[in-house]
């Protein structure tokens, strides 16, 4: 028997299959370094002037010496420049593609995978999150700064196979990131109590979910995971916005980082992967909207293997179907912790 | 510039990169006929007995001499025995998966491509989908039935290449169909006319995401095509369910649907796809609620080639970015029927 489990943060369902047992696996992805990789150090004119870098004290912009550099995307899907502009086709609205499209590139090397950098490395990338955050909040018109990672070609990455991530500031608050805002805040104004607080303490009780516990946060496998092996990251320090995070938090979440996708690479053979920082919204333009957002919102990290394709199931009703438990997974990664 | 557009139905918005002229394609998937198909003619004994079948007169179940043949899903995912039980784990809550899970195989030969189907086959199939459909709504656990296909494995189709659709039926108005029936209320109680009625008329006149019109049905590119070459099948008919499809309207959808199919086979080298039977609900169980239903939704098709892998950011906002614009490929498309 299979169970259909409510996602309480967005209230969207998903068709779990508790009785399989097999490991769904994908076959791993053959990847030649590319010649001429412009995220490289030394192949700086390969690519659009830098927005932000971390560097060595006195190395010019745009050339070697950095640690951490961002850039502009080259192919961008949203465009810094023009106005936001409404206007109806018929029936039809929309409005003007205003927005950021950043590439942060982790290493001056071109490195194979995110868990082989070293932890001073994972705390410059992290650092870098929220520097471009901060600094695209003061943007009136950008209401939402997504930082996320694709991984492998099945999670939409790149042919560029430097470790990066990529950063799409919006004109719009997101639908996904609305549901959980909605999810969050009814749930506060029902118990008066934060829902991620409440979903640590349970999971740290239940515990046949739990990943593992540092001294800043908790990592499980979501009770209705759409995905195969799905992970939660929440910090357990209760805070809205990932531009709070600390130092104590950015050295621990480095490290659960790399232990997670360690782990991935020892069970699941380096599997392709979106890893998401949900984060709150920018305030700036919404403070009157955002003001309960303080204390019913909690930021958290999502990492997702993409070890199954969505079907027509999955289109035509926006559930999902997960054809291995979280508690399977959950007991399968601690066991190769 | 890309145009941020709203899908006027389900209220989403898709990010249109309207400069791209470059038609996105896939590599065409190797297919290698397995040498003993489950589902070809001659071979019922390797699957569970048949739910229905359109049959030479005197031929017995399970046995050759079957058109179209309809068995249980070999592995569920929904199982109809059982009752419906609602419960709470902590805080989350979870339903027992019930519901039923039907393979609807559409030729007794192992014919590579729909298109290839004969038209009077197509038919017995369209006929087929109304059959199953209207028995499932005798069973009041049942709220809502899915038909859908995959073709190609990036569609997530199974390892059977054999011409198939799949039928779910579940215990639970799923969230995209709601989103629809609001949709198209809202537009009614506003407008007092239906909005997909409003769509045909808008899409007849602007013509630019026009593909083609029959008798019955009209073809056209969604304004906000999640995917490239997104199609969009409506019956002019206002007609509430496909149930209520006749005759006519089958032998002109089957025509309609070939067309389609062999075109995309044409342009896009038998690309991955799925099509989506976008229906009513069964109306036995919440005959008080969809009361207005008959009015305001009218049944539709979607047809979403799957060229184009979601990233972190459509999972992070439930956004789509589709980087080849409606128009064009409406244009395309016309100038290769």
């Amino acid at each position: 028997m299979s169970e259909v489990r409510r996602d309480i943060v967005t209230d969207t369902w998903v068709i779990i299959d508790t009785e399989n047992d097999s490991i769904p696996k994908v076959a791993r992805e053959k990847k030649e370094p590319p010649d001429e990789c412009p995220f490289c150090e030394g192949h700086e004119n390969q690519t659009p002037n830098e927005i932000y870098a971390i560097r060595e004290e006195g190395s010019p912009a745009n050339k070697k010496g950095w640690r951490v550099r961002v850039i502009p995307n080259i192919k961008p899907i949203l465009k810094i420049e023009g106005e936001l502009e409404k206007s109806g086709v018929g029936v039809y609205d929309m409005v003007t593609g205003i927005g950021a499209n950043e590439v942060i590139i982790e290493s001056p090397k071109h490195t194979p995978a995110f868990f082989e950098l070293s932890d001073e490395q994972v705390r410059l990338v992290l650092n870098t999150y929220r520097m471009r955050i901060e600094d695209l909040h003061k943007d009136k018109r950008l209401r939402y700064i997504l930082i996320f990672k694709n991984h492998g070609s099945a999670a939409g990455a790149s042919t560029i196979d430097h470790p990066h991530s990529d950063l799409i500031a919006l004109p719009a608050t997101p639908v996904r990131v609305k549901q959980k805002l909605n999810g969050a805040r009814e749930y506060y104004s029902y118990k008066e109590r934060c829902l991620f607080c409440d979903i640590i303490q349970q999971e740290i009780e239940m515990s046949d979910r739990l990943i593992f516990q540092s001294d800043r946060f908790v990592a499980i496998t979501p009770y209705a995971s759409r995905y195969p092996f799905e992970i939660l990251i929440i910090p357990k320090r209760h805070s809205y916005s990932y531009v709070l995070i600390d130092e104590s938090e950015v050295a621990d979440l480095a490290c659960v980082l790399k232990k997670v996708f360690s782990v991935f690479n020892n069970i699941l053979e380096d599997p392709p992967y979106n890893l998401i920082l949900n984060d709150s919204p920018n305030l700036l333009p919404r403070s009157d909207y955002w003001t309960t957002i303080k204390h019913d919102f909690h930021w958290h990290i999502e990492i997702t293997p993409r070890i199954y394709r969505r079907t027509g199931f999955e289109l035509g009703t926006g559930f999902y179907i997960n054809r291995f438990a979280p508690e399977k997974a959950a007991s399968i990664i601690r066991a190769h912790l």
